[in-house]
């Protein structure tokens, strides 16, 4: 294409007007911004982004896995595509953002180079992926798992708590559950996959950046804890006979802090967020405590050492304490790099936008799926007080402006040199 | 009278058949030995008592709070009444010996009393006080209080889950609420009160004595207290920018324990029995812990003095955390005292019949109650495991019999001695 990328500018008020007219399309009688996927909410919001789509001039069509896709043709048929996308169900008593800008910034994008008379040499595809959050059926990033082949048959039979499966509600938003096998995007017809997304965390705020490119996905390990002692009158047994659960998980808790707490060459988050009590009585000395831990990291390795560290220190407290700890895996989830042509592409780009830095991503997104057939670049933009998943959510126009701005140029950076930097 | 204290023996068979019969008085579709107070199963177990006490030769009566009593006249009517009792209502998956034994025992002294020909000076009352475990009302030693005065009109009006009040269950059970006022026990007419109980703890068989004369009740301060983080994405936010609220649980709980377990002259416990974790899911940094605790000890200066330092130790920590913590005082129970000259003659007669010590009692009984009016005096047996409110619960029929011996010999020497030791 002849415009040079840095001539791209969103419209900030359309973006304004975007962002407000979908914050409306919710269910009114939950808290917050709530568009949970497969409800009549999320199909009306489906049906106005395919009006914007329409108007775009982009190509609307519903895939086997009923993600919404708009397409832009490139000037070079032969080329593999460029995709854009994020999601737009929101958990219950979400927020505005998470999702959203990515799908919006999209649409703003084809906007901007419609605009600007822009012909790209790559296909562009935006696209709205179905149920990115925990669905009804207790599956997430159900959209970008069906189109990269990771949604099973057992999948699909799962039912939400009204009995209705998986399938039928993938077929009621206009999917095609049966042809899901055959539709399967390949490594050979994606380019590159890019996503906009809300950090949903502090450190660009805290640091004082408007950009963040994202250097990897953490990997997830996750362990279900139970410590047994044994349940007994809170009067009557002497402080140096009891074996009480809940005082030895205070001691386990805190090693487990600490071990996530020191310093490694990577980061590493750990958090305890679940916790079940036996009996929980106020007047019983606590016999059962089970909990639920996980630790997050690009670097699986250290995931594993600070896991491993913290099971043989559980056992010797609990040894010391005569109570018995025991371990269940959860899930495990393998960390996603972004690769480094990516990440210095974006690096390259964004400055000029915003002021920038790099971090990780400590949560999942759709490009988690991606990522399996395509390379991936993700782009963060702040989260206002760190808040996400909450109706407090909020980050500047300005800000997802800038956002939208440095994907654009780095998407047609991209598309002008993809020949030069095919190493990605 | 002129029977010698040590010729009277309990005859453990028959002693042995009372327990199994009223272990058979039970609610068969509950876990372990259930005879919830007010229901059909407490009902039976009371007709089988009477009988057994109308067999004792005891003049048989339900007194205005409902409680059952069985009474042996004395030989000088100007002298106060000696009272022995308990109860046997059951918590839900209860044993065969909290409380129950205590009736057992009174009504086998009455026997034995019988069969030596005694006469005793005092008149003595027998008594199943009623609903000694927290009732389905939210209220416990519902008899007791009842017979003392200290069962409020409000208490009367409280449902239990079918929406029954408590005046309504007493009445049922031949209570008379109406009555209650007028029928109040004074100090005047009560010289002693005697309890025969299980230990609910391990201290007597840890220590191998099978005779604990309790030294007071031990008075219990319990709060509820909140510590208030934020909740924030378990992936998103860095280790140094959280505001853990069950993290710093876990280092509030340590320094609890470690301030009961510390040496002081008089035995303390410290319990954290129940816990909310907020929101309590796993990928989500908690961002409020509530939870109970408990300290009991005979000296409230010492419960409160540990409650002051746990209070300071607190704050300090959730400081460093950046963390709110919050304390409301749930309720303050006094301790009770059993008076020295009662302490004394339990010493004086209990190691003749087996190997004894002193303890205090960690839970509360109707001898708290009972304090109110007239000097106490409770004897404790081993509890297996130091195993209680629960079907395992345990007590060897020689330790039972020992019990009943030990009570019977103490309260026949108070019988004939309580001119000359009225300082009790």
């Amino acid at each position: 294409m002849s415009t040079p990328p840095h001539t791209l500018k969103p419209n900030t008020d359309r973006l304004a007007e975007d962002l407000k007219a979908l914050s409306q399309i919710v269910d009114t009688t939950k808290a917050g911004w709530t568009r949970r996927s497969f409800t009549e909410w999320y199909d009306r919001g489906r049906d106005w982004l395919k009006q914007r789509m329409a108007e775009a001039g982009l190509e609307v069509r519903v895939d086997a896995a009923s993600n919404l896709i708009g397409t832009r043709q490139g000037a070079d048929p032969t080329l593999p595509t460029i995709m854009i996308g994020s999601h737009t169900d929101t958990v219950n008593g979400g927020g505005r953002f998470d999702g959203i800008i990515g799908v919006l910034a999209g649409i703003e994008i084809v906007r901007m180079l419609n605009e600007s008379g822009a012909q790209l040499r790559h296909t562009l595809d935006i696209v709205d992926f179905t149920a990115e959050e925990p669905s009804e059926f207790g599956i997430s990033t159900v959209g970008s798992r069906g189109m990269v082949g990771n949604l099973s048959a057992e999948m699909l039979e799962r039912t939400d708590p009204a009995g209705r499966t998986l399938r039928e509600a993938i077929s009621a938003l206009g999917g095609s559950p049966d042809e899901l096998d055959r539709n399967i995007r390949t490594a050979a017809e994606l380019a590159l996959y890019l996503e906009l997304h809300i950090e949903q965390g502090p450190v660009l705020e805290q640091t004082g950046k408007t950009l963040g490119v994202v250097t990897g996905i953490v990997g997830i390990h996750r362990y279900r804890v139970s410590i047994a002692g044994q349940p007994n009158h809170a009067g009557t047994t002497p402080m140096n006979m009891r074996f009480d659960a809940l005082a030895g998980f205070c001691e386990i808790g805190q090693a487990f802090e600490r071990l996530c707490r020191e310093k490694y060459l990577t980061d590493v988050v750990g958090t305890i967020g679940r916790i079940r009590n036996d009996p929980n009585a106020s007047n019983v000395i606590p016999g059962l405590v089970e909990f639920d831990m996980e630790i997050r990291s690009l670097d699986m390795n250290l995931c594993q050492a600070i896991y491993d560290a913290f099971e043989r220190e559980s056992h010797r407290i609990a040894e010391d304490r005569e109570l018995t700890v025991s371990f269940e895996p959860l899930s495990k989830s393998e960390a996603i790099e972004v690769p480094r042509g990516i990440r210095r592409l974006l690096m390259d780009v964004c400055p000029d936008v915003a002021p920038t830095m790099e971090l990780p991503s400590g949560a999942g997104h759709d490009a988690n799926q991606l990522a399996s057939i395509a390379p991936i670049g993700m782009l963060f933009v702040p989260s206002k007080g760190g808040i996400s998943h909450n109706p407090e959510e909020w980050t500047d126009l300005a800000q997802v402006a800038a956002g939208v701005e440095a994907l654009a140029r780095a998407m047609v950076v991209y598309d002008e040199s993809a020949g030069s930097i095919n190493s990605y």
